[in-house]
């Protein structure tokens, strides 16, 4: 059997864990397709989070407490590049990862597509399944937000709300002269999220082409999974690439999504502040109305959720409840078995 | 006054050490036009490790011990490179060091000229002095070797002299198939110079062009200091930047070499072998005629020498003989004042 994993961030490389387990245990083959919106330059360093927490994660490399980087992590890179004033300095860029940037910055630089570098990379670290970004592209996530002006400066805005703002509709924020798009990351590790937002654009998605290797892999997929990874930020961007949705749609393999929603909150991170921002609610039946039946031109066929949040039906989607928290390998593969099997797939998992 | 030194190397950083103490008795403004021939470009990074002895050197980041690079260092980056198999690991590339070389690339990527962004980096580093790279432009020193051809790699070949080599000239290594340009620091760092050597070529100095500021800091120049560098790798790829040697030569201004050979051998580095590429020998008087008499179409107009080495004169060159160890601060500071003395000037020093 052959799995395809859409996934980015933490929650998408925790997920992969499990789905690597089940496919040992199953023999299936496992391919991840992953979320490069994050990726940013950043003192002259090409950095792909998400490719590298599926990498690290896997190849047990990962720092566990923290949930992201390597795990024995220094800093004397980023406390030097602070000494020298380097803009900027709010992004935790460890010694270790700096390693893994330097050789990703040079094969690109050499003319080497991303889906090669990231091959290359894994070369080391063994992760036990092929590694695809989306796309070989330049695709980033931007988020405009309300511009702050000239005033004091981001996460200093005490005195919001007052003065010349008021009166102004909701959207725009209090404090705005206008609007502003930063990078994601800048949205995300610097700010919070705490900005008045309005939305999220993916740049350079119309222009991007799927990474070599994406659409063979989904045309050759028994069963695609949407890892419980945020949807705004971490799947939109993925299908946001031209082909990929079309893909899916097209394919005869059942799509089937894993809710990030336990109890109206995010399992980790923050797809409720995103999610905000799309007006959407933050509950697992609203992120599955959110991807849409595939029947009716949506992404889904089938949804997991968690039975604390007793769903029962999303319309034109097969929902099962089982539970949800991927405390451990064996915990998350059985959320994969039951995915699969919901897919109407034989799980091969005794049980 | 105005001194300007010719430097390269980490002898060249101490005698800076001195001359900034001299120039800060004496009220000297001081500008130091340093060897860029070192310069190389290693995992993306353009390191430039004679300028950084220098700031590193007098901004007091420099490790004591070791002689290059900053105190304190660690080397995760280092280790992960070669965890990933990346060449070249034969090179000491520290974690504080690459932050860095990290603002160097990104600002020279972003059309910076290296003597704006070596002041840049000053800024952090206060040197105390003006700091410039010979030349802006791209000048690499490499180093024709015998090729040890397809066999055992170079410093594992046990073998030589036997074989098909015999009877070939001396100056092709009894291993070579042919000859073969490395970079300076590939003969330097991972060979030690321990390779049949035949000629050092200064890549691009032809093309190249004096930085921003040499050539006014030399026409402004009350006396001009060849520092005891390397005579050969330090000092000589700064001469063949087309127009420094001419500004030497044409100028008011006295030069005074100091002797990098004490009791015919090197203070420290690789003088001797340098020198014995080029046929020359490994004394104070020798490196003094390789430089030549000013007055001949040479570089020099005094030359202090240690007592050790008895020399006397040199045709055409002015020698004077104080002690040469660069112990601290104070006794170069006293060297440079000799030399300064030497070229005819007040030397502001008491006594």
């Amino acid at each position: 059997m052959r799995i395809v994993v859409l996934t980015g961030g933490i929650g998408g490389a925790k997920f992969l864990v499990g789905a690597r387990e089940y496919a040992r245990r199953t023999g299936a083959e496992l391919t991840a397709v992953v979320n490069v919106g994050d990726d940013v330059i950043l003192h002259g360093l090409r950095i792909s989070p998400d490719l590298d927490s599926v990498m690290y994660t896997l190849g047990g490399g990962a720092d566990p407490e923290r949930g992201w980087g390597r795990v024995g992590e220094t800093w004397a890179v980023k406390n030097e590049l602070a000494a020298y004033q380097a803009e900027p300095t709010w992004f935790g860029l460890g010694d270790r990862d700096v390693a893994t940037h330097l050789v990703r910055t040079t094969m690109l630089n050499a003319g080497y597509p991303l889906s090669a570098v990231t091959e290359a990379l894994c070369a080391r670290w063994q992760p036990g399944l092929r590694l695809l970004p989306a796309t070989d592209d330049r695709l980033e996530t931007h988020v405009v937000v309300s511009d702050p002006g000239p005033g004091p400066g981001p996460g200093q805005g005490q005195g919001q709300g007052q003065g010349q703002g008021s009166g102004q509709g909701q959207e725009q924020g209090p404090d705005a002269g206008g609007e502003r798009a930063i990078h994601f990351q800048e949205w995300w590790v610097r700010h919070r999220g705490a900005l008045p937002t309005h939305r999220f654009v993916f740049v350079g998605a119309a222009q991007a082409k799927p990474a070599a290797g994406v659409l063979d892999a989904l045309a050759a997929a028994d069963v695609v999974l949407i890892a419980p990874s945020n949807p705004v930020v971490s799947i939109a961007p993925v299908l946001a690439v031209p082909g990929i949705r079309e893909a899916l749609a097209g394919n005869p393999a059942p799509v089937v999504g894993v809710s990030p929603i336990i109890g109206d909150a995010p399992v980790r991170g923050m797809a409720d502040r995103c999610l905000a921002v799309l007006g959407e609610p933050c509950t697992a039946a609203g992120v599955a109305a959110l991807y849409g039946a595939r029947r009716a031109g949506g992404l889904l066929d089938g949804w997991l959720v968690d039975p604390v949040d007793e769903v029962t039906r999303v319309d034109g989607i097969e929902v099962r409840a089982v539970p949800l928290w991927m405390s451990d390998a064996a915990a998350t593969a059985a959320m994969v078995g039951a995915a699969i099997e919901l897919a109407g797939r034989p799980t091969g998992v005794a049980g």
